[in-house]
């Protein structure tokens, strides 16, 4: 299903014009016009969901692949060292565009540090308790 | 396959105790040590790959609904109110454990800002050039 309101709809279906790197009948993979690096892409699904959690089993299923592919063939074309697969979900986390996406960001060794954070300290005590209270959740 | 020598190989299977938050044959899902928020969580399958690129394609195709189910279960377990998944591949990206894992970071309105990254600028002609040296190394 597509969402006329949705420019991610409209730019996954073609209906605005971006610099493609890959389309399939399920996905396009654009780069993004404010890239965290060079090659920075974007994984779209021409359908609508919201985030991962609206995934359908088919799309889900696809988009680890999907992102390998591109990632690698960033390593071979740009030289790249390594690569980033983030997702974000809900404005709290940073989903600005509330289209279901996956950023590839190619990192070049020596470059700048990003996506990261100052690893936080837990006692094992704590961590137990946390695990307990979303594994009810889970169960 | 495992690897005698990886610590995840251990953690997944069981033979070094973690935080456990869900398991399932092919997969164990723990809470990191040094969490960037309360629950951060670590899928990682039982087999062993080293990253996104290595994995085969049952496990790949199930990673992302099951971050999908624990970011789920810790919006209602924890309260957060949002998730990111990032999964990091090669030291240049951050990987530091050469087995493949997935973040599902747990993301709570007006908590410190993290998982994110300065946008850059490209013209568009750089992002055509960009987006064919790519698309070439895919074709």
């Amino acid at each position: 299903m597509k969402d006329d309101t949705c420019i991610f709809c409209k730019i996954a279906n073609g209906e605005i014009p971006s610099a493609t790197v890959y389309e399939d009948e399920m996905f396009r993979v654009i780069l993004d016009m404010g890239p965290a690096s060079r090659g920075h892409a974007l994984i779209l699904p021409k359908n609508h969901f919201s985030d991962v959690c609206a995934l359908d089993e088919e799309t889900s299923s696809k988009v680890l692949a999907l992102g390998a592919k591109i990632g690698a063939a960033m390593k071979k074309s740009l030289g790249c060292d390594g690569f980033n697969l983030v997702q974000n979900n809900g404005e709290a986390a940073g989903q600005t565009v509330f289209h279901f996406h996956m950023h590839v960001i190619p990192r070049y060794a020596g470059g700048p540090d990003m996506v990261s954070w100052k690893p936080g300290e837990a006692s094992a005590e704590e961590l137990a308790k946390t695990a307990e209270c979303i594994r009810k959740e889970l169960e």
